[in-house]
């Protein structure tokens, strides 16, 4: 199956935004076996985006159009695809009671929807609905001389949620190349290249299954492909290669596919009924927002401080003034009295602290940007850990946040029963 | 002028790669008065490569192509140009011999460069070369009938170092049109069309400047551009309708161009000396995160309380049992005692608080998924602010920080002396 991939926006071809959502449509297409072998980017032009358009019907048997499904006049999809294909565009009254409905609900009763968003109902003749489980606005797909057209907005979040629900089942009824099976392994505190280097035996001979590696701050991802007859076939292939890169960085290994380390920690945490709190320093808030991101997480996550000032460690905390003024606030002393004061306070089984300097300013020769003590306190121990990071703010409060839950990580696999 | 955009490479469509040169170029082509009005990438298929490249030469005057210029098979740009173009591949003696001094300085004499790499002193023949001053492969740029294509490299540093000092400078001596004024207006806290509605005579009769406008979760941008002589004519083209769209929705206006929310709350807070303390419940630690990503917000951030828990909220924050028996943890009520509690807990001026359901788990009929009430206490006063937010558990999170940030900057307008 051949795609080709149609993105609508001016601010596209401004450079305004980046184009995430191909990158994903890509990646997801590769996924299910389907060769995408163009994709272009035309402005919000109802006459050069019909030119397009027509030319993917051609040559491509799955053509996938993203944005320009809004509310406004520039938002140009249905029109398009209404004059390309010659088709009608038809209101659907279920979309336009639901879109009603919204903004009622939302908004109470005297503020209904404004008229422009009911064209948000119509749809070419012959479509089928697209349902977006996260937004207001439906996409559509249709049949086009046995070609498929599929329209999804420009909201990455839209986007890919109906790409999952609705699109990839869609592929794989019509799919008719061998599919892909793909693994991912996901590691924490190893650089790119230094797996690279474990691996490169696996790396310098593969074949299929193929092995590729991507980092992300902080995190790498090992992606094993293997085509075959089956995805169970697939799978087959990769089992041992999977087994044996994780058992060469068993420490740095997390979680497949889409896990994140938040969601195995929650759920080691969830499975040994064990409770936690936090106490962040130059983190901010991201740890608590980032375990808080996992549904159920109040089932061990009960309180944080963020104690950005040396009055609130010592209040909230419990952190004494001489230990402060003998090693300053970004020390191992301070951080282990974070550690230790927040799980004596919150009574819980284990105390999460970090305390550094994340930039730009506040660094001195001593305790440059970028020193950062993580440390946690359970029973009968405390640990610390030490970094310098390198990078900006934001960067370093990421990266941060990974060593701090890869440590808790670290810890509930030697402490847990289950 | 009518530029178009090619990036070639396999890699790109397999979506491993998001595709931040076209992001890049397309900011850049703007910014010189050049309209970019298609941009596509095509895999390393010379015969598909050769005719994406032959239409942009009949459709466009600029053709910009990014990547294929390495040393290995896939690298095809050379080949694509040539073929396309009718013109032979020539070899460069001065580029061949700067490519093989590069190699013995950096390896050693012992180190000759490898055989392929001579590929990367060929051109079609006429072509200028394009220095490359931050690696080793020069780029090229050609006259077709009247028309103008460029090949840069695909790596990131190299092609803005390439289009900075050459290509811009040859856009602005064959520029016909005028340079591009562009000032983006920032909202939140009202919804695209109800902005586009607020806003709709200006729409409907912009001509230049032009006006659009874009949403991404909880926010809208309303992006004005101008065509001019001059950039500051543009800019004095611009004002006049700047002004009276920040005058339509002044309580939703925060900011220009790249200015955050956080930032210019941050900005006001330090300049009257304010001081704020957090008190969240399903925000996670959200606020507090976005908060401390603007550098310098330790001088009005002290801290912040993660209460997920009703203890927490009554021993952290001394919210009262019976108000919690009462009205439950997410009530107007408890709101707005976390707000008063933490202000007068830590002494600040303000003390801003979030309670709701961030879902998917925890909704009842009285109180769904995606109830969340905000509240901010100061001086004299406590505001409550009662939502109904649909989405993701991260949707609802992240809406929720906005609207307590936009509650927030909208108090710091009406209560601040600078």
């Amino acid at each position: 199956m051949k795609a080709e991939l149609i993105t609508i926006g001016t601010e596209l071809l401004l450079g305004e935004i980046v184009d995430t959502n191909a990158a994903f449509l890509a990646r997801e297409l590769a996924n299910c076996g389907v060769n995408l072998y163009f994709k272009s980017t035309v402005g919000d032009n109802l006459e050069r985006a019909q030119e397009v358009l027509k030319r993917a019907i051609n040559n491509a048997d799955l053509i996938i159009i993203s944005g320009g499904l809004g509310p406004t006049e520039d938002d140009i999809t249905r029109e398009v695809v209404s004059l390309a294909t010659e088709r009608g565009l038809v209101e659907e009254s279920s979309v336009l009671l639901n879109l009603e409905n919204w903004y009622t609900t939302r908004y109470g009763d005297g503020n209904s929807m404004p008229i422009q968003n009911r064209k948000q109902a119509l749809f070419p003749k012959g479509s089928n609905i697209v349902p977006n489980p996260v937004g207001t606005a439906p996409g559509f797909w249709l049949e086009v001389h046995g070609k498929i057209v599929v329209a999804l907005p420009g909201v990455s979040k839209e986007l890919q949620a109906m790409f999952n629900e609705t699109i990839r089942p869609l592929i794989s009824l019509n799919g008719s190349t061998r599919p892909l099976a793909i693994r991912n392994l996901n590691f924490v505190g190893v650089g790119e290249s230094n797996l690279a280097d474990l691996l490169s035996d696996i790396i310098d001979h593969q074949t299929n299954p193929t092995v590729a590696l991507y980092s992300s701050t902080g995190k790498v991802r090992v992606r094993l492909g293997a085509q075959a007859d089956s995805i169970q076939e697939g799978f087959r292939l990769i089992r041992p290669l999977e087994e044996e890169i994780i058992k060469r960085a068993i420490n740095n290994f997390y979680g497949y596919d889409d896990q994140s380390l938040e969601e195995v920690v929650a759920a080691k945490l969830i499975k040994n009924r064990f409770t936690l709190a936090l106490a962040e320093s130059c983190t901010g808030g991201l740890i608590g927002h980032t375990l808080t991101n996992v549904p159920g997480s109040s089932l061990f996550f009960q309180r944080g401080y963020v104690v950005y000032s040396n009055l609130a460690k010592q209040e909230d905390l419990g952190v004494k003034k001489e230990t402060l003024d003998d090693f300053g606030a970004v020390s191992s002393q301070v951080a282990m009295e974070m550690a230790e004061g927040v799980r004596k306070k919150t009574n819980t089984d284990f105390g999460l602290a970090v305390t550094g300097i994340a930039g730009p300013g506040g660094g001195s020769e001593d305790k440059p940007v970028g020193l950062v003590y993580i440390s946690l306190a359970h029973a009968g121990d405390t640990i610390v850990q030490k970094y310098l990071w390198k990078g900006t703010r934001e960067q370093v409060k990421q990266r941060s946040t990974l060593a701090a839950l890869h440590l808790l990580w670290d810890t509930l696999k030697s402490h847990s029963k289950v």
